[in-house]
């Protein structure tokens, strides 16, 4: 009887022990938090070799850094998904912007799990007209799955801080 | 000696059970997939708030379902971050294109916990100079955070699928 009792006290003391934690909000706040600060270096990086590849007129090497089916969502022209679609539209503006060098600041990175948000500024100098460097600014919001421990960029959309130039 | 052990194998049976259940990548995606299928009809409902808000030409409604320091990034100018901000950025279009009307479609909704996006398309009808029916058309990408069981959006993006025609 007591070696009986004894079994369900402890069975009671594991199934209570074994309870999945219930995260309070604070909780998933402050673990999302330092999750955040943890990822923002990985997709900073993954960032540079997007650029590294956008500047080196890698088409297919900016396409690599999206999920296969991903959504790209440029200004003033209809949205493309997958990485083909994502290839050529890269290849048509290097070919468009001959010259231009693209610079982007990652200014906030949200991460929870395998799913985080990127929104940051880009900056796109090229020869002008007249010679003279030209600058268009602008800003963009990016959404990253996390396949195999690699980042990806799954949604991407971007506009201008001003209308564009007509060219 | 034999009570001892027993405590000590007991113990070693909680501590085993009560290893967080390590979450493979295929649960985590199946786990989202069926959060995101719960979020989106939410998300969508605070979508039709704000399209009814906008519609309504109330600016005020608009930036409540925004977070307190949501970042909003209309195209063609710069960014702005803040409810007041918001509401000025929204009273604004609303005084600049008198009877347009908005509608939103939500093509997509993934979530992780508190932490959802939701990528989706936007049409702007409005009287045209000639009195006929102009429309204009675009995409976006919004962040949502869940607040106190609710969602409000706090990174948001959107641009057009043509160049803005000059008005």
């Amino acid at each position: 009887m007591l070696k009986q009792l004894s079994f369900v006290v402890v069975a009671a003391a594991v199934a209570v022990a074994c309870q999945p934690p219930e995260e309070s909000a604070e909780q998933a706040h402050a673990r999302m938090q330092s999750e955040s600060a943890a990822v923002q270096p990985l997709i900073e990086a993954r960032v540079a070799e997007f650029v590294a590849a956008w500047n080196g007129g890698d088409a297919a090497g900016v396409a690599a850094v999206y999920t296969p089916d991903a959504a790209v969502m440029p200004p003033d022209r209809p949205g493309v998904a997958g990485r083909d679609a994502i290839r050529e539209l890269n290849a048509g503006d290097m070919a468009m912007l001959p010259g231009a060098q693209l610079a982007i600041d990652v200014v906030s990175v949200t991460a929870n799990g395998p799913l985080a948000v990127d929104r940051g500024t880009w900056t796109l100098t090229m020869p002008g007209p007249d010679g003279a460097a030209m600058e268009m600014t602008g800003k963009y919001l990016a959404v990253w799955h996390q396949i195999d421990g690699q980042w990806y960029m799954a949604e991407d959309i971007w506009n201008n801080d001003a209308p564009m130039p007509a060219m």
